[in-house]
């Protein structure tokens, strides 16, 4: 029962700007990456062909602390951080080294997937909820 | 029955790169602005919530003769260049006043809309086939 | 001098993911736009071409209230909530009629752009600083 | 002097669309990931922060056979067809073992940076021609 993942990843020329720097949209992208990772390292994917729950963001937040360049490696470190019996509440940490790179916070909901409904709120699947933890303090 | 469509857009800050222009892969997607474009001023979407066909893309390309930068305004223009009973080709070309900045080709072909299951080419249905026509020669 | 920026956008194909819905990281471009939009109406530009200051940005976040689909059309409404002698933060409101999509916010800092320097805060030029200015409370 | 770079790469959720496929847009991404990866492997970037020259594409193109879902993996095979004094071709196959999913061609051209001038060609630098080179017929 993973309650963490971490990756490391290197900044694609398509991902940077013209300030030279990767652009702050991409975070959210970095962050979901790692998102969708623990998901398979728990067995999981987030979004199966035939899926009938899904999970769209309900709120999401970046503190940017040190800019990104083309071709720099970093580390995306995504913890759990708490989970309700309808969402689930992730930490993401970008790092460099020694060198905090930004931290986001990611929420996602539970919803039954029927196409071109309101979303509705429902219980996150047992056989989902079982396989996924809320990561210890650190 | 419209053959064409132009319309004016201005460069925004995420689709440059660290070179200080336009990523070369969002030409294509301002060719596909037009021709979403060009299917409403048809009176159709490219992607209806329940449509039976759907239209991917087969091939395209594209040849840049100038740079965008950021904010710069430009033009694009898309022609209908062919129709067959079950594909259409367009063709695109991007100015900025009297400099072109790039001509691109796109072809797609209609499938019909099944999850899951492989793609096979279908007729055009009439109903949007009667609403797209070829534009004369230059 | 302008406090907020008003635009009428509508989703384009590239915007959706395989869910049918807007994918969030988009929602900080739109948010984007808005801010540009806003710094031309002020006659500036965030980021000319030989500009000795840069705006990075410095934390963001979006709640997400309500999905928007392709070929939706929505307001974005972005508004200067309060400024300090090196940095500047929006709120940022997307709606389509009644229906509240999306609340985001962003904060950025003036810095000097030295390329391959880190990043220091500076004070925001006076003819800058001079041309925006916040919005009155609602 | 590699000819060539072949990579391993799984389909993010931000790629898809609302077809539920990768947008056609992505492609030319991979290429070019393949394209800086196979620059790293000589020994180069192709975007160094103070590099004198820069590689502009002056043409591209996409056939497309097969499509590609999410979390899907794909080999991405990129190979140096032909180098001339100012320009060079690649070609780049996309597979998912014996399922041909995409071809694709790219010609960049060497040209001086100068910020906020027209771009001239100029022959490839010798340090750079020197660790690239023409892949041999298959």
């Amino acid at each position: 029962m993973p309650c963490e993942f971490r990756f490391r990843r290197r900044v694609q020329f398509y991902e940077t700007d013209a300030a030279g720097l990767v652009h702050f949209s991409w975070y959210f992208r970095y962050m979901e990456e790692a998102e969708h990772a623990l998901w398979r390292e728990a067995g999981l994917s987030i979004h199966p062909p035939d899926g009938e729950v899904g999970f769209p963001r309900v709120s999401t937040s970046f503190e940017f602390h040190s800019a990104l360049r083309f071709e720099q490696e970093f580390d995306v470190h995504l913890r759990v951080t708490a989970m309700t019996k309808k969402s689930i509440r992730y930490t993401c940490v970008l790092t460099d080294g020694d060198t905090k790179i930004a931290t986001g916070t990611l929420v996602i909901v539970c919803v039954r997937r029927r196409a071109n409904e309101p979303m509705t709120a429902v219980e996150i699947p047992p056989e989902i909820a079982a396989r996924l933890q809320v990561a210890p303090d650190r």
